[in-house]
């Protein structure tokens, strides 16, 4: 069986100014991710593997072995199915930080297996989880999760209508892990402006998930819905948080694509060193997160980003976020607003 | 001069529930190895590196040249040429950990540089050694190693008949890192069952090895001895430990390989890509280590360990090890005993 | 457009021995540098990163894309344009350690952005920096380096006459990080002899460089004064600092080798794997880093290096160094000084 080997590597070099409740916070430039992928495939399987260099820590981010068939099982760290812009690919999107769906729900990257299976149009995934391998003190969490999703071409084949479902139950295992939510206000390095502390001993997050792709024009809408059942010690009655956000993206030049439920790499028809000018994207998102409910007050917050991004090619891009958000309720700042400037500077091989 | 470069990945994802005198220890999964090699060849050496990204720390695992020739010189960090099971390949056993030859001793990588020479089917092995690389606090640690191997095929081809010898001399050379000697009992996230604390200044070790293949069938065995010339402060009469075990494999569908005095990977004769259901590996070993002599009381256990390995092909394998042991006069535990039960998921590409 | 993936890897194995002010303070074996390289290039840009793995904590190394043409843009973290050696190849020299103008002047790898144009025989290069990407909490810094460069050949093909000047203007950005000056005597596992505490709030570098090469022979000389700006509360009378150092080196059987502006790695003619013996290298270095002035007693210190190396090919080189280095008015020492011995084996693979 012939072996084949890929390498690759990714990073994102940002600038951040961010201005909370009245004080400037962050006004600096860091690396905000070095991946270098390691994977391949043999035969029947693909090996996947990263690992991102940034900051203090050394993380494993993918690492995991798809055996593909009709139905394709997946066995290691992975994104987990749930949700539409998450385990989407990270470089599919014109907004430098994750939706508010995403974030307060805490989904991403967990050790485990799953079953991918596609029914002409209907794509349906479902995997029994782990913690993230690089949490190694939360080793009792485990989470099982499915997701449907639903696409077609109404408009012929630069068209795509897609509607999903997810849903996710995790349990902490343990009093010493319980679940917190939170999200910061569109810029990494902010502190998280609603949160909550950690109250949940398991919680049912269900997800719905619309998207629509007509040339260069896409809308993209998730809702979130999360029942916590709290921990005897944190409150005395279970909250419901609500996350959602609608966003808009206009490219011109590219697109984005869509393949069997998720968002691929955006695509640039005309690169610089073919001639071109490249591909520009704009983009517009209203997005809330709402941990307000029954006893707890972890705040409220809308946020409105609004975004540009040149793509040289599809090895280079640099993009521009602002986002302004408002919060109220919240513990560490009551009622007031944030303001974030980013400039990312993205550039990979693969 | 043609340079040729290889790059690989490896992946151990570990289950293990661990019982220590009666309590549950351990119940969890981790990711127990990722390592990524990058090494190559150019002319007359060959260059290996590879680095482990599981846990908290990155830690450099091989780093050498191998300078070719009838005799080969190797130099920089890498197995010392002591025992059978610990300097062969990490891919050619059917148990999850290593046996207490290994372990007691301390048998690893380290800095160092070594000669290899074989005269028919006589294998020698030399070299002198500094502390691992990663271990930059014992700098002042070194330690001679020798081996010498002898094998024949007496029942044709696909039999084996290895005997070999081992010694190091090693001394610690300051009082700050005295050698200490320990063994789990068949499991990595137990704690150490029969220990000592830091006693020795330099210690002698000798081992004797012995194996046997023939098709699918293979027995191992190796002892050791280990003088300790204990510190001033440690010990008033310097005391000998003992390690030792004998173990059985049987192979379906594939066998155990065995080159120029060490095992090399296992060889699968029917991968599943290739229309094969693969190989399976039953395995039974019975492992001691006593370390109670003189005045010194480390305890002494004995540990029966039963494995069964599917290989899908040469990259995928999932491996199930139950381990029982009995230990006594330990000083954390009196005499007692463990379980230990261990899935391993282990997916290479290389 | 076609993608070129290159890997490679370095290492550097040090023993050193070192005696300061008559105390034995090293004497041992370490992994000094263990790069892994992942780079690559498609149409006019070209990719590199590498990591280092050796010591406690893993490094970003180069992360950084080239836009090449007429004039280059280099963006991502690399080394600045000052001085002559520290922007030159790591591999071009037979030195294990820096120069007191690089050394005192902190000339390393910075977050930023520069362009690169040749007119004819004159290399310029410009850029702007915030700081190195693993140093998270020095975001306040930010730098402008200019250099130029004048090259051209006296006595034919196989001589250099260089000539340079280059200069960085930097600013701490907070009273938290000021920039403090210091230099090792000629080893790396040493204290710094020379120092001062943290006192600049900026500083301005001016160099100068020198190289002459015919065939085997090179000498090499750079001197830097360095303008420092006290914060308030440090000195109440701004400092200059000067460092100069000129070296020679004869090779038999190879050669040294520049390209504009910058001396690449050094050639071998006859490789031993061709048949050849290798090449030999040998080097003398006077240096001085004077950290005396004005209210500041950072202490004067002469260091003379003598060099052999032996290189087997372009892979793979012995290296040995002498050290003696006399110091005067330092505030751990006072007037003392110190040897030191380096043995270094090298290794790459690219």
């Amino acid at each position: 069986e012939d072996v084949k080997i890929k390498v690759g590597a990714h990073a994102f070099l940002d600038y951040e100014s961010v201005e909370v409740a009245g004080n400037d916070l962050v006004d600096g430039t860091e690396l905000r991710l070095f991946r270098v992928d390691v994977g391949g495939s043999v035969g029947d399987y693909v090996f996947k593997s990263n690992v991102d260099f940034a900051g203090d820590d050394v993380k494993v981010k993918d690492l995991f072995v798809d055996f593909k068939g009709d139905t394709t099982i997946r066995f290691g760290n992975f994104k987990i199915p749930n949700g539409l812009e998450q385990p989407s690919s990270l470089y599919a999107t014109a907004f430098a930080e994750g939706n508010s769906v995403s974030k307060i729900n805490g989904l991403g990257r967990q050790l485990g297996i799953a079953a991918y299976r596609s029914f002409g149009n209907v794509h349906l995934a479902g995997g029994v989880f782990g913690a993230d391998v690089n949490d190694l003190s939360d080793k009792d969490i485990y989470s099982v999760s499915g997701r449907a999703a639903w696409s077609l071409e109404p408009m012929g084949e630069d068209s795509v209508l897609h509607l999903g479902v997810s849903t996710r139950y995790r349990d902490s295992g343990s009093s010493d892990t319980l679940f917190s939510y939170g999200q910061k206000p569109g810029a990494n390095s902010a502190p998280k402006t609603v949160k909550t502390s950690g109250i949940g001993d398991s919680d049912l997050f269900v997800g719905l998930e619309a998207a629509w792709l007509y040339q260069g024009f896409s809308l993209q809408s998730e809702f979130s819905q999360t029942m916590v059942d709290c921990a005897a010690t944190t409150c005395s009655e279970d909250p419901d948080f609500q996350a959602y956000y609608v966003d808009a993206t206009y490219f011109i030049g590219g697109s984005r694509t869509y393949k069997d439920g998720l968002f691929k790499r955006d695509k640039v028809f005309n690169p610089v060193g073919d001639g071109g000018w490249g591909a520009l994207a704009f983009s517009a998102r209203y997005d809330v997160a709402d941990l307000n409910d029954a006893v707890v007050m972890g705040g409220r917050q809308e946020t409105v980003v609004l975004g540009a991004t040149w793509y040289r090619d599809n090895f280079v891009r640099i993009m521009a976020n602002y986002a302004h958000s408002e919060f109220e309720d919240t513990p560490a700042y009551g009622d007031e607003s944030a303001d974030a400037f980013i400039l990312r500077a993205q550039i990979e091989l693969y």
